[in-house]
């Protein structure tokens, strides 16, 4: 690889995660780490491993999620589920269900959804604290990396998803450029780079192509890994109030 | 590059780009194209190419920019020249002016701004069609590759700006996996992955590696690739009135 250049690569043959699996150790297990790479997990495994998968028939929904459920058309257990994951919705028309969960992420369904999980009739949720799951796997791999959780949303105004970090440890998040000077010397207006949100993506891409690499290592991003474990995806959240879409 | 693998490779060493000059002959000439690459190519270089740039001394504001500019402590001429570029404006408070531009974008300041510019007091447009931008830089180039115009965008409740497909051609600009099943046999929900604007993020961390590296090479993604121009990044719009947040 040369100086400037990055790479994609797919951790192949991982194993179905089970509850109390180590996620860090079954990609380490695959493949060899290097310092500086940026190790992107799916949330969906993530989820897996600690045991944030739920049975929808096991679920009691209540009048609100009821009441939402029919206006949407929507099962009254997965709203049931979707309504105790959030602490505000901010749309519920046509068939959609955009909230704010618990931890900030302003998303459809709280980030719940039924792909790729091995038995009938059963959701993921999000993990508790994605920044915490990002901060347990670097702690379970032996070289200073980055790690990302990753998860792919819907856009206000765009089609398609796009993976974004919803949680993150040792890795500089934002790249802020304000204040610095373009190359011509000029002060450059605002312009902060979501790095970790656009290393998702990137990570995406390869696990796109082949179905079931619920891992990327992206490698030739050094210099935004960090000793420490940093602010998290936390940082890419803007404020409550400080938007101007609700 | 082993299969599955993906590599992003900056071209370096591009002159400043003047109004007339060949973007697709610039590049080439840099770096050997593979069938199957990815060009991703910065808006900025594409509008100066395309003499889309714009002396603010020379903008005469209308009453409509004043009045917005003073709300907003915004110079007249660029919201002038805002306005001009736009056919809505969806917010126009905190200093903060997000438009829907001529050609359907939803962005701050209709896409203009005044960094990387070699002249003061000028501002860059968007390029007057970015599909039609990607379709003619693509024609210059001699091997069967993807074209991406990109630019970088705010998003709504997310701190950080990440780079999408403002326009593309030869590229398949949304994978539709609706109606697939995942690895387990289960149908997906919508899910529908946006293809071009993960490439642009993945291009744009090699560009900010290094500032001054105005165009990228994304090589692994052929599948992706199309003999025809394609439907553009126009694909990736949401269509005014089917979205939640006006």
């Amino acid at each position: 690889m040369n100086a400037g250049e990055l790479q994609v690569l797919p951790v192949t043959g991982m194993p179905e995660i089970a509850q109390g699996m180590s996620v860090g150790e079954e990609i380490a297990a695959r493949l060899e780490l290097q310092e500086g790479d940026v190790v992107v997990v799916s949330q969906k495994i993530v989820s897996k491993a600690e045991g944030r998968v739920r049975q929808l028939s096991s679920v009691l929904p209540g009048g609100e999620a009821r009441r939402l459920a029919a206006v949407l058309g929507k099962d009254p257990a997965l709203v049931e589920l979707i309504l105790e994951e959030s602490r505000e919705v901010l749309r519920a028309e046509r068939g959609l269900l955009i909230v704010e969960t618990r931890h900030g992420l302003v998303c459809a369904n709280a980030g719940i959804d039924s792909s790729n999980l091995p038995d009938e009739g059963t959701v993921s949720l999000l993990p508790e604290d994605p920044d915490a799951s990002a901060r347990r796997i670097r702690a379970e791999l032996s070289k200073v990396v980055g790690v990302i959780v990753s998860d792919s949303l819907g856009r206000a105004w765009r089609l398609g998803q796009s993976e974004i970090a919803i949680g993150c440890a040792g890795l500089a998040p934002l790249d802020d450029w304000r204040g610095r000077a373009d190359a011509n010397g000029r002060t450059l207006e605002a312009t902060a780079i979501a790095i970790a949100d656009e290393i998702a993506a990137a990570a995406d891409l390869v696990r796109n192509k082949a179905s079931g690499v619920p891992a990327t290592i992206v490698r030739g991003l050094g210099e935004y890994v960090t000793d420490d474990d940093g602010p998290g995806a936390k940082a890419l959240q803007r404020a409550r109030g400080e938007d101007l879409f609700r």
